[in-house]
């Protein structure tokens, strides 16, 4: 087979070589999603079968749906990560502070970043990015196959998981052929398509779909229609029993409605506000609009974080900015 | 590459010259789906580039979200097919009623049928079944692929709707290595993972989406929690703007759940009841259940129509029925 990212393959072989006998922190994103959790299992079932002690840190816990995935291998919250020096890489995080504060002060220094965040721009000595990749767990995918390293089935699971998830099921449009061929190899080495998709999306908790329900019950039409903006409001976990995790996928129903290019969920939390954007067209660029806010993400994707902001005060300015993204790509065309 | 279907291919290469210059019927079933209407459009684009007329036959319209795939492809209805002698071929058919009883009095003596059904024991003198595939659209891609026939960016397009709708985005058990592979050569070969994603699953009315939420807030457990029971009671329709067809999928909703065995979607309507059920293990058997009311279906899979019942009358017997199932079930085990 012909390499699937012949530089960065390279690179991968040289980082290997150099972190040779070291014990690795494979550190992820706080709220993981399951490109984040994939990422870690598969490198740290890699890196622990060369013969690394291997721990996998996170500012969250593994989300339940994403549980299956994790076998033995050993998760700490960054706090409670064992003592001693740990050679950081961190994976699916665009920046540094996307693994959290606790762990910037834990790992100052990664040595590597694995990623397909277009926005990346790398804060590692090794900096393994590739944003033409739907996943960073196709990325991992393509370095192990290039350079001949055994996939086992637990890694071939996690890897599986991460390009499903956030591919959306293959129909996102950062899918491509070499997407659906890692999948192929995938399944050979032990990934299972039926597993994936009973365990990620057919054990919802009813808290979950009370939660959907209350989202789709607040979904109002901005910009004539071409932005759809859902809302999570100050103690609406505490009135569905959801949790934090459950808000995983509801922006998709705000996205998925014919004739808007923009879906938004805003979710209003103790004196913070969190959004996310999901766009059906790259040109639509939601990391721009995200960007005014100090967030940041993907063309399709991205989402942001205010300390101290209030609905009234954000909602109006959200606005103001999809309108002035929408009116930007009008004298563009 | 080696070859997917040694056998079909073979065969489907004989049928291709046994009908050499003939007018070609492409028949597909009631109610199509996207395996349907993919299977008629690949076949009959290939058939026509090779100097055929063709035309594709149907019981009922191309669906809403289906249409994008058509083209300038001439879709009848059975009773509307053009005058004259046309050679019929069944697509994603299980037997020959299954296109209909017109398109059976029309066609009585099809030359071919490809189908990927376990129940298909072939009614033509040429049987292409494979029921290891997870639509008849990965039978077709196969097909072409070994015999090095021209997949044009139409057939490609359409290929890939069937195996995207047919295997539920790639989740259900049928999704095989073979499919993946299939899904990156129609890639290559102009299918569009994200156009197939926006057409097919992105173009929803806000009323189904206020449907959707009435249907959450339906949802009741019965059978400590085995069952999960949505409902959509008389006026839902008028009251959300929602029409038949947004029913579509929301019975998932019920079956989604953790610990939830089977889904249940009941629709009150005019004095009439009409219930669908969803198993997540074919061992539930509600093709039983429907039965037990005078409906039927499949063992994963089913649905019925009380004319003239009531909600209050159904519902504790459907509960009851669902109960005696569980408990037959315990029994066997």
């Amino acid at each position: 087979m012909e390499k699937l990212f012949p530089d960065l393959s390279s690179r991968f072989a040289r980082l290997l070589a150099d972190i040779a006998g070291q014990r690795i922190a494979v550190v992820g994103h706080a709220r993981p999603d399951g490109d984040c959790i994939g990422s870690q299992i598969a490198l740290a079932r890699v890196l622990r079968a060369r013969g690394h002690e291997v721990v996998c840190v996170n500012g969250d816990l593994v989300p339940r749906r994403l549980r299956y995935l994790v076998g033995d291998m050993p998760f700490y919250l960054t706090d409670d990560t064992p003592a001693g020096d740990w050679a950081a890489i961190y994976v699916d995080c665009a920046d540094h502070a996307r693994g959290g504060e606790k762990a910037r002060k834990r790992f100052p220094a990664p040595v590597a970043v694995i990623d397909h965040h277009l926005s990346n721009s790398g804060f590692a000595p090794c900096n393994i990015i590739d944003s033409t990749s739907a996943a960073a767990c196709e990325i991992l995918a393509g370095l192990f196959l290039d350079n001949a390293i055994d996939i086992d089935p637990g890694a071939a699971r996690a890897l599986y998981a991460g390009i499903v998830t956030d591919t959306g099921m293959f129909r996102f449009n950062s899918t491509t052929r070499r997407t659906f061929m890692l999948a192929a190899e995938l399944v050979t080495r032990g990934a299972n398509p039926s597993e994936a998709g009973y365990e990620i999306y057919e054990r919802e908790s009813p808290a979950k779909l009370r939660l959907l329900q209350r989202f789709l019950g607040s979904l109002r039409y901005e910009c004539g229609g071409r932005a759809c903006v859902g809302l999570l409001p100050d103690g609406v976990f505490e009135q569905t029993g959801a949790e934090i995790e459950d808000t995983e996928g509801l922006v998709d129903y705000a996205r998925c409605i014919d004739g808007v290019d923009i879906g938004v969920l805003i979710e209003e939390r103790a004196g913070a506000i969190k959004a996310s954007f999901r766009a059906k067209n790259p040109v639509f660029r939601v990391d721009q609009i995200a960007a005014q806010f100090g967030g940041g993400g993907h063309a399709c994707a991205a989402g942001l974080n205010l300390q101290g902001g209030t609905l009234a005060d954000f909602r109006p300015r959200l606005v103001a900015a999809l309108a002035a993204q929408f009116a930007a790509m009008e004298i563009k065309n």
